[in-house]
C-alpha cells in the first residue's frame, strides 16, 4: 500500500505513522519537498482504505495487492473449470460453453420447443427467466416458482442443466434442482445475497453490474467464493455509457482483462449488451475471438410475441446461424493461440 | 407512443398494426419515404416498450408520457410531505431537513455523543449504518442488530427519529422502531426489497443508484408506491462518471429535474458524493440553492478512528458551521423564490 | 421528425404549427389526453431540431431520419473502397489492412527500421506520428515538419504507404505526399480543420473522439465528405467510462453498428483504447472477427525508450505474432460470413 | 512520483532503476513479497509517465505532485483576478460576473436589443456565437466575421466588454477588439489552437471539454500559460454521462475542487450544461452557493424563433429574475464565508 502524505505538520503525520504501527504494519517513509510517501509492505488486505484516507494529511492511498485473494490467479494460477454434469464443464481452454433459452419462461410448450431447438444447435445449457427484475412495476415480472418448474420440464425432456436468476434469498429453496444460480447484474452488490449462495455448492453465474468496474465484480466473486462457494462463472453483459446505439456498452476487453487477474471463467452475455438480435453474431464472434470460455444468448421461438426482450431474441434458427460461426471462430482462435505462452500477446 | 417504422414490407407492418389493435391501442399512422410513424394515444403504461421493438420492422420506440404514476407530478401536482413525527416533516417549500450522523455505529458513547452534538447542530434526524453494504467482504460488515439497538439507545437519550439502510428482507422486524428505512444505492433495483417496504407504512429514504438514470429512481419509487406505500423520500448521492477528482458527481440537476417529474421531496447526500469532507459545505449550499428539501451528512466525532468512510466524515464542529451557513442559503433561497410561480424560471 | 407537444395552449400550439408549415413541411397531428404528436415527413435534414425544441410546449422532438446523407449506407448501400496506392485499398469484405508503427517517428533509423519490420510482418501502411497531440506541454510534441521527412524516408526505403496525424490547418502543405491524413480523436469535432482536408482529396482517418457518439462520427464524416472529399476511413479507438483497468473502454460494437449505417470503412486502434500492448493481440483478434476492415497499431522496436505511449507498444516479433493471428480470424470470419445476405445475423 | 513493480525479475529491475537514475532522479526501494514500491523525489514534471509504463515489469505508475506548474494554487496561493476594462475584473471573492447574451449573433437589432436588456439586467459582459461549432455541416454555422462586428456595433452602443468562440488560429486577427476570447469545449484539446492564444495577452475562456478530467482542464489552462498568457478563467459547462434528462451532467462539485487546485477563476455554463432554459435558475443558484466566479447564459429575444439552441435560452426577463435570484445567493454565500480561512469546509 502507498500513502501519499502532504508535508505539512509533524505532529499529524507521526499521528499516522503511529496508527499504521498499531496495525501491526512496518510503514517506510520517503520524503519530498511537497509530499511524503509511506510505503507499506506485508498484508494489507485487511487494512480499511478508507480509514487512511479519513487522516488530514493524507492526499492519496493507494493499494499495491488486490484486494481480492480467493479469485486471484497470482495465487492460483491455474484455471477454475466449474463442472456442470458429467458432460458439461466450464472454463479452460478446451470448454467453449453455449447457454440459450428465452429471457422469460412462458409456457411448457414454449420452453421445451425452444430446449430442443437450442440443444440440436449446439446448446450445453438451457437458460431462462423465472423470476424477473423489471425496471417498472407494471411491466410482466415472470412466472415464479412455475416458470422453475417448467424448466424443470425443459431439463427432463432434453437432458439440458438449467441456469436461472435468483433475486430473494427466500427462494432458495425453489432453485434446488436448478444447475446453475445466476446472479443478475442488478444484484452483483447485493451482498446478503451473495453471501446466501456463497453457503450452498451450486455453480453461481455471476453477472457484471451496469456501472461497476472489473475490480469491483471480482470483489463480489470474493464474497461468494469467501462464504465457502468457489463455483463462480463471471460474465459481462454490457456496461452504461453516454452512446445510446446500442443498449449498454459491451466491454470486451473486460475478457483479457479478467483471464490476467482471475482463474475463473468468463461469459459473455451479447443479447443483453447489445439489445439488438442482429449485433449477436458478430459480438459473439468477437467474445470468442478474445478468450471468452462461453456465450449466453437470448432465444425464442417468436420473439414479437416474446413477454420480454424480444428485441434482442434471436430465433432458433438463427441461433444455429451462430453458434456456427462461433465455433469456427473458436477453432481459428485455437489455432492461433496454440504454442504461444499465455493467449494475452 | 411513437413507433417508429422501416417502409419496407407491407406484411409485416400489418402484423404490427394486428398486435397493437389487439391491445385495445387506436395506431395512427403517418407514412413518408423511408420510414412510417405509428402514434398510439391512450394509456400505453402497461404496454412493454420491449414487445414493439422486438418486431423486426421497428425501429425505434419512444413513451410519450412518462410509465410512472403515483410518482408524477403530473396526477399529483401538490408536494408530498412526509411526516416523519410531531416535530420533523419532510419535504414542500417550508421544511428543510439535515439528517447527520456516523457512517457506521460504534458504541454506544459514539452513537449517543454524536446525536447529542448534531441535535445541538440543529439536525432533525440521526442517521447511522448498522447493516453496511460494503465492496469487500474482509471489510467491516456493521454491528447489524446490535448496531440498531445503539441507534435506538440514541433516539432515546436524545429524541432524535432515526434513519438507518435496510439490505435484507429477512431484517425488516428488526425496523420496527426505525422512523426513516433507507435503501441505498447499491439496492435501488433490488425489486423484492422495494415491494417489501412497499408493504409498509414507513417512510422510505430511496438513494439513487450509481448508474441510474433520474427515470429509473422515478420507477424504483413507483415500485413501493404500487405496493401500497406513498412516503418515499428520493435521495441524489452521486453518479458514476469519468471524473476521479471526486468519489462520484453528485449531479445537481436532478434536483430540480426531480421537483418537475414528480411530487416526492428529495434529498441531497453531498459526503458519499464527493467522498471529501472539505467539499460537503459547498456542495451542501449548492443543494440547498437549487432546491433540495433537506441534505444526509456523515458526521463522526473522530474521522481517522471511524470504521468506514472516515474521509467523507465531517466532525461535529464541523457540521455545525455547515448547517449554519446552508440556513443562510435556505433564506435567500425562500427569498428568491417568492412570487415565482414556480422555482424553476 | 416526431415532436411531443404538451396538450396545454391551444394558441402556443398553432404558433408551432405556422412555424412548420413556414418551413415548408407538413404536420400530421395526433391528440392525446396529456400528449400531442406532431409528425413530420419529408426532408427535415436541414431543420434544426435546436429551433423545435426552443417552443415551450415542446417536450421533445425526435428525427426519424438519419442527419447524415452522403456517409449513409441507405443512399450508398455499396461499401465504400479506399484506394490508397495500386497495391493497398482499404474496405469491402475482401480487404483487412494493417497500419503499424511508433506512436512518435524519432529517428531515422527507428523509422526505417520499425517501417521495415512491420512490412515483414504483413503490415501494409506505415504509421507515425509527427504532430503529437499530448495533454501536457511539457511532454515531447512530436518532431514536426522533420519528423514528417523522416515518414517519407520510410516511405521511399519500403515502399509502404504513411498515414500521419494533421493538427493544424496551416501545416497541410507539409502533407502533400502523406497518403492518408489522420484526424485524431481530439480534433474529431474540430470542424474547420475537418472542412479544410475535405477539401483536398486524399484519404482521411477519422478517429472517433473519447466521449463522442457513433452518430457524431457520422456527422463528422459528413462535414468532410459535404467538402467534396469521400475517402473517409473511419476508426474506433475507445471512449471514456468509469472502468479504469484499460485506458479506454473498445466499443467493439460500434463496428457493426458503422456497417449497418454507413457504407465507409471501419479502422479498429486496439492500441490507444486499452492502453496495454498485452491486451493487443486479443482485441485484435475481436476486431476482426466482429468485422473491421482493418487494425492500426503502434508497434516500436524499443518500447521502454520510446518517446511516447510505450506501453501500449508491441514488439515488431509481437505485432508480427499478432498479425498472423488476426489473419487466421479474418479466415475463419469470412468463412463464418460466407452465404450471409449481411454479416450482420 | 510513486512506481509499483512486480517482484519478478532483477535484471529487468536493474535496467528500470538505471532508468531512472539517467533522468537525474534518485529512487528510494521499498520491497515487498509480490510488488516493489519506487518512490521518486524530486521535480519529476518533465518525466513521461507512459516512458515509466512501457517497462514491462511496472504495474503502475502515479503522480505524486501535480503535472501543472502555472495554474498550480500551491505555487501561486493568491487567486487571480483577471482585469477586463477599468469596471469589470472576474475572479476574487469580491467579484461575480454575469456574461449574457445570444448563442448566435444574427442581426443588429437582434445583439443590441439583447445587449441593452442584459445590461438592464446587470450583465457586466456580452456574449455571442460568431463562429459556431456544430455537430451537423448542414446546420447554421454562424455569421463568422460579420458577427464579430456586430458584436462590436453592440459593444460600442452599450459599452459591454464581448466574449466570443476562436476555432480556427487563422482568424485570430478578427478578434483584436474582443475583450475575452472564448476557447469551446470541443477545442479544448485543440493544442496548437491553445498554444497560439497564450501568445496573445487577451483573457481567454477555457471551457471544459465533455468527457474532460479537471485535471486536463488544467494542463489545457497551463497550454496557454506556459505560452505566456496568465490571463486564463476556466468554465465549467457540463460533462457526458448516461443521463438523458439533461443535455449534458453539470459537474458543480469541479467548482470547489478547481478552487482548491488552482489560483484561476471558475465561470459556470447552465445553459449548455441542461440543455433546458428552465434549469438555468436553479443551477445559477447552486453554482454561485458553490462558489463560482461568475455565470455565463444564453440570453435571446425570441427563443423559438433563435438560429441555434433556443431550448436553453432565457428570454431576457427571465435573465433578469435570474440575476436577481443569484444576487441573493452571492449574498448569502459571502455572508456564510465570512471568517471562514477557506471557503471550503
Amino acid at each position: 500500500m502507498v500513502i501519499i502524505v502532504n508535508s505539512s505538520s509533524e505532529e499529524k503525520f507521526n499521528e499516522l505513522i503511529d496508527w499504521i504501527k498499531g496495525q501491526n504494519l512496518q510503514p517506510h517513509i520517503v520524503r519530498g519537498d511537497f509530499s511524503t510517501i509511506v510505503g507499506l509492505v506485508g498484508d494489507t488486505s485487511r487494512v480499511d482504505i478508507e480509514q487512511i484516507r479519513s487522516f488530514d494529511i493524507v492526499r492519496d492511498v493507494r493499494r499495491v495487492e488486490e484486494p481480492y485473494k480467493q479469485a486471484n490467479r497470482k495465487f492460483h494460477p491455474k484455471d477454475t473449470i466449474v463442472r456442470i454434469n458429467d458432460n458439461v464443464s466450464i472454463g479452460g481452454p478446451n470448454n467453449f460453453t453455449f447457454m440459450a433459452g428465452p429471457c422469460s419462461v412462458e409456457t411448457e410448450e414454449q420452453i421445451i420447443g425452444i430446449a430442443r431447438s437450442v440443444k440440436a444447435a449446439g446448446a450445453q445449457i438451457l437458460r431462462g427467466g423465472a423470476f424477473k427484475p423489471r425496471t417498472s412495476p407494471y411491466s410482466f415480472q415472470g412466472l415464479g416458482a412455475d416458470g422453475i418448474k417448467l424448466l424443470l420440464e425443459a431439463k427432463k425432456e432434453t437432458g439440458l442443466p438449467i441456469v436461472t436468476e435468483l433475486m430473494n434469498i427466500n427462494h432458495l429453496p425453489l432453485f434446488e434442482d436448478v444447475d446453475i444460480i445466476q446472479i443478475g447484474a442488478r444484484n452483483m452488490q447485493n451482498f446478503d445475497l451473495l453471501k446466501e449462495v456463497g453457503k450452498t455448492n451450486k455453480p453461481i453465474l455471476l453477472k457484471r453490474g451496469l456501472a461497476n468496474t472489473i475490480r469491483e465484480l471480482l470483489m463480489s466473486a470474493e464474497y461468494i467464493m469467501s462464504s465457502g462457494n468457489e463455483n463462480v462463472i463471471l460474465c459481462e453483459r454490457g456496461i452504461r455509457t453516454f452512446e445510446t446505439a446500442t443498449r449498454n456498452t459491451l466491454d470486451l476487453s473486460s475478457v483479457p482483462v479478467l483471464h490476467e487477474c482471475t482463474h475463473l471463467p468468463v461469459i459473455v452475455d451479447p443479447s443483453h449488451a447489445t439489445g439488438k438480435s442482429r449485433l449477436v453474431r458478430p459480438m459473439s464472434m468477437a467474445a470468442a475471438a478474445c478468450g471468452a470460455n462461453g456465450l449466453i444468448i437470448e432465444v425464442h421461438n417468436d420473439p414479437p410475441h416474446a413477454l420480454c426482450d424480444g428485441a434482442q431474441s434471436l430465433r432458433p434458427e438463427q441461433f444455429a446461424e451462430v453458434a456456427k460461426s462461433v465455433r469456427l471462430i473458436c477453432a481459428a482462435t485455437r489455432e492461433a493461440n496454440a504454442g504461444l505462452e499465455s493467449p494475452i500477446a
